[in-house]
């Protein structure tokens, strides 16, 4: 029996000023991309990066929330005054922004009662209803609500979450990818490439992409299906192609 | 006689399966976003990153070449099967396709007739009417068709390039930052950096960001404007406040 191909597509809602100014190198999307297809079979298939203001989160968490299966904004749940991804979807979703008593609980214990200010409190407010998302790191829990994910902006926080949000989620078929890197130039393999990705329709997405390394010149061909008996076969038929066609692999 | 301050928001449309699957890191966003505030006082305000989709580029190129004043694109230019970005952004302005003769008269040259196959000849075609950017790395130019500027993906390629668009771009007001690094936690700050972004509603936009360096904990304020005297006095006012609330300046 054929095994069913379920594919489950995302997006992410980053939130930063510092990733549009320029300051702040992104690094999540990297890392959630990869993460979500090797754990759980899911595919990132939309990213935005919009700055800290209210009538922009709202409008682009309900708009990629209406268009794909899960929503996973990172930052603006930190205890500053530019930290309003947590009211601003309460306030998208018309759902009351109150403090999460867990959240609250493990926030006082963190911190101990006499260093529990106004601000450290604000990390235990968000949308009523809302699922905790556990922080090993630093404690302030990120949280779903309905299928909107929250998790921090800080690389290593975000990173230590991952596996707390796993439970919250459907999980997809596996994209499986495999990379055939050549000494070649682009233009030399466009055609064949055009070629085998008609045949392959739908089933395998191919990918070509050109490096330059210690002075080499090269391409990557990146082939990627959630199908692996297509995936190989497709495989042979492209080293076949290479091979007829006198192109090397590139060995680094 | 005081300056007009003149705001220009732009934004940039990422096009590339590889950074969405997480096989490729951006580098694009932060070196564009500086670029353009440096050189131009151009604002990035929002960015997306979406796959190798005909439809998506077509309603993604139309909706933030409406909302912004200019839209920068980052790949799909080469000449294999998956770059389709000039054709797409033809079809969505509904503009025929065809050879640049300038593109094709430069190309042709590079690679030399006898070399000058299909594949390459792609790289000359582009919604009839764009003005060219040129490309001193590998020739392959990106062009401008109305307010969208289209750059390829390779990073080094595209930072060589940013300087010949720079001929098609209205300039706008310079945003300078300053930054202030405490040694602290940004609970402690909270409060009152919240009071000071009222205080400057509108003329300072200030963030925070945590950091882990070095074993050590500290918080980054910074300060941005297009009002270089206002963004002096309220450094001085901050300063003021660190030094009552006795915090110290992170020094690496």
């Amino acid at each position: 029996m054929k095994k069913k191909i379920k594919k489950i597509n995302a997006s992410i809602l980053i939130i930063g000023n510092e990733i549009l100014s320029g300051r702040t190198q992104d690094l999540n999307v990297l890392f959630i991309s990869n993460w979500l297809n090797t754990h759980c079979g899911i595919l990132i298939s939309e990213v935005r990066i919009i700055p800290d203001i209210e009538k922009k989160i709202i409008f682009n968490v309900l708009d990629l929330s209406k268009k794909f299966k899960y929503v996973f904004t990172t930052g603006g749940i930190g205890p500053t005054h530019d930290d309003i991804t947590s009211l601003s979807i309460s306030k998208a979703f018309k759902i009351k922004y109150a403090f999460n008593n867990q959240a609250y609980s493990l926030l006082e214990n963190y911190y101990g009662k006499e260093n529990f200010n106004d601000a450290r409190k604000k990390m235990a407010k968000m949308p009523v209803g809302s699922k905790l998302i556990f922080n090993p790191s630093s404690t302030a829990p990120g949280f779903k609500i309905k299928n909107v994910l929250c998790l921090p902006g800080v690389p290593s926080i975000l990173k230590s979450m991952m596996p707390n949000l796993k439970k919250y989620l459907i999980k997809g078929s596996l994209t499986i990818s495999k990379t055939i890197s050549l000494v070649t130039v682009e233009s030399k393999i466009a055609y064949q490439l055009d070629k085998l990705q008609k045949k392959y329709f739908k089933k395998i997405e191919i990918g070509s992409y050109p490096f330059f390394r210690l002075g080499k010149v090269g391409v990557s061909v990146v082939l990627r299906s959630v199908d692996k008996k297509v995936l190989k076969k497709c495989e042979i038929e492209f080293l076949k192609i290479i091979k007829k066609n006198k192109i090397n692999i590139y060995s680094p």
